[in-house]
């Protein structure tokens, strides 16, 4: 995996599409590198599937972390949220109930960066404490929901609305 | 949206392709309809981009929740963390260090669902005690971690390896 | 304050009317005296509206406590719900997110009756572990939500309905 | 349910009475209408006994909260406690003792208004830090304390004092 | 019990003495009648032993609360420890190890007076946080840890000093 | 300070009085002697004052530890509580509401000791988890309200009564 | 370095030696290549000093994991003590004050050690929970207090002694 | 134990050495005196092995205190970081994930100067709050992992790296 590999992959998380026509007006490689180079990730089991899924842990991104962050804002708490999304490598942000503001998960590459993420959230200025968790194993990560429930479920579900 | 439709995204979730022939085989829907539908649901906002990400709002998953699971067990745990994921509705499932085992994110409809969800946790035999949290707004959820970093930065971290 | 007044008070709680003549069907006590009483206890303060809501210090159930109430349980958590409502001065009990099963809110004469409350919810089977606060002072207690909201939202909330 | 049903539902919630008289004077609508709607309420649920007890989740008001609110004041804690009763929802505020300050008790209509309740109390100046609770299923909510004692209990309960 | 009579076992805990001429210099009430006083004290039960120990439910202290404080603090502690001990009621002050940086003792007479109590403390600036929590019951309090050691283990210890 | 001395100060601490006739009766050591030995302790500043308060650092028991137990128990707390009192070295104990069941103070030599008060609250059958605080100095110690109240405040809460 | 060093290396902390004669008895290992390998291991950085400290990053034991441990135990704790000590990695282990029994620190190679540890540790009977966290780095990590004091202060202390 | 013992001891913890020749160097001691000192140190037991470890309860730091550190800070965390390590007895101290920013362990005389390290601690500008633990007894305190894993795993794992 070079640098055009990985503009490649940028690509298509930002712009949410694997047509090698429109990732070709965004990077500027010729369409037909595209088509190989995309099959050869697929081959190589960087991209996982039709939708692109990409395997983290060869970005060497192997580390997850789950940080409580406990802010102390007078205005809207979005512009806090906004700060927290600037951090690279958070991949989720909850504003939640209870005693902390925000969950954040982040996607990371190992102590050092942790250090670094730590000291980005603790330089915000309405952050007041920061709870980091280590992930020892993920079990399941998807965005998708539809995936954890039954086709019964959802259709049933659906019918109720 | 109606059974079909759902058949549709189901199928694409689970199998990890947004492939008509692909659909076809496993939903026995006409490729012709599956292009029209495809595209129907796109032109709603119901499929968001190129890669089929879906907005779980127009499917009334629109709870989202946090639990941390505290369990006591003997074997290994990722028993216990199977039996987690068995319950509809989990989308992330992490085996922690800290207090808490596992953290777990669910998306769901309502308090009802919520109820169940808890419910089928206390059930599970391993499992000493849940504590959940609401997630008032979400303001980022992707497992795409590549979403979040610069292209500079993936380039030097991967330099790095 | 007798006897007579008393019975007559929990009537009014438990049929939720101020009727005297449904009074008096439940309570054997005569029409005028239901009359002549009621009016003797607003006077005296005890009742304090036409809505009949009744001052609790008068009955001496000076003290408020919120106890929160951690369950163990296998079938549905209301049988563990109904344990904690059977105790007598419970006026309030929630099933909730987080940490804690139950939050509980009690009115109690004195120390004596917090022991009492505190080993009735200790002897249930399901409870694990009660944790229970002192309320200095009550600033406000209605289970009415309408005294709270002004005219304005009401009616704005309910057009959006 | 329309304007002038909130109208005369607020009105007894605010006077403390179901007299057609006064809440005529206080609404203006007139006495035989406000008789005709008050049964209409009382039919359809909206009012649930003699003692005008409304039904909240007629209202939208189907979402309860719990919060505790720690605060750093100088002067009276009634002084604070008096902002918090001035978010409209708050239906209960306990001054406890403990490590929180304030346990407020909050009806709202769903997500959005629990991020206003939350803004409220943070923009209060003595406020430090909230800590909120999703109430799943209320199983009680009554501010009569009567109604969960047995009469035997009540009369020697009153013998003592 | 009359102000003389307080007067006396005020002037008894401060001096550390039952000698009638002490108490009859720092009093100026007559020798023999402090004689009297006392045999009546005694006989009431307001003085329990010759040691002079009071009965502090007599005196309507019948209350008794802990209080964790947080306190933040650059000289000394010994100065914050001193202003918590000019609150009236506090019978002991630890400066301790653990979370909270001092754990008191107070004995009060009712609700009121640990409104105040808890008001003199957070008064107090170097004071951050307090958690009280109330005693339902105390099944011992003694100063004299000799009450709670047999003779042996005390002769024993001693012996290995 | 000898064996006598000791049997001397435990038969004061046990029967609540320095009467030597008393104290003679319990020991078997001549009256005079107990005049003698008294006023050398006193002297010594074993003795602190007439109400034979004892200076425990002199009795090596230096060490202060603050201990809150949690219990499982069904019976009655007062069979818990007997047992805390019966171990050594503890010269309070309160049954409390909030998390913890029991706040214990006990007096003890050193770390030794410790280990064995620990181990002796454990293997209370009841007795589920202990969490102990050692108190680095003790700025106040008494069982006697009396001292920390002013005389003024303690005659107009009397004449309140 | 290979298995030979690993042997030394091992050996020199076990005996508590630097001494070739005893390593060799130990290790078998002939006195002059032990000279040699202690040299390069010297020079290589893996061996830090005379007093034979080793640079644990060169064995690939990078992490750092504190652990708390709640133990359920009713014979004395050193037998639980006992078991922590047998699995592998840990360095130190304290029998603590405080809501944890034992606090526990390990060395370890990674994420998949860091499994391990905490399922030996769960694996123990008496374990009840256990806390990891993560150490995102180590600022000093010494067993002789005698470097963090001065030398002024060691003479003054032991003068005191 | 004199003063040239101790000069003796804390060269041999800050040069990394027991070279006579070194420590003559250091301390001005002859070469001598220095080999006669040390045999004589090792018979007492206060060395206790040819890698000079000591036996710090013979130096009087016979208490063990950890210390979890919260600090509130905008540069990096290394600057709080030598700020705790300039504490005198401070052995370790790490920087950590979860809510604590810190963990020190540190080795003191005794009550007082463990009030003097809390001191010092919260006297340091970015300190926000220490919670310290009082160690009863320590059952192993290494730095050398090598100790707690079997000669195998060593190998095993070395062969992995």
């Amino acid at each position: 995996m070079d640098e055009r590999d990985i503009r490649l992959l940028k690509a298509i998380a930002d712009l949410g599409t694997g047509s090698p026509e429109r990732l070709h007006e965004e990077t500027g490689i010729p369409v037909s590198t595209i088509h190989y180079r995309l099959n050869n990730l697929k081959d190589d089991g960087v991209i996982e599937n039709d939708l692109y899924d990409v395997n983290l842990e060869e970005f060497g991104l192997g580390v997850t972390v789950l940080v409580e962050v406990l802010a102390d804002y007078d205005g809207p708490y979005r512009e806090v949220g906004e700060k927290l999304l600037a951090v690279e490598g958070v991949t989720q942000a909850h504003f939640t109930m209870g005693e902390t503001d925000f969950v954040v998960v982040a996607r990371l590459t190992g102590s050092e960066m942790v250090e670094r993420l730590i000291s980005d959230f603790e330089a915000i200025e309405e952050v007041e404490r920061t709870n980091s968790t280590y992930v020892i194993s993920t079990l399941r990560d998807t965005h998708n929901a539809l995936q954890s429930y039954s086709l019964e479920t959802l259709i049933e579900e659906l019918a109720e609305e």
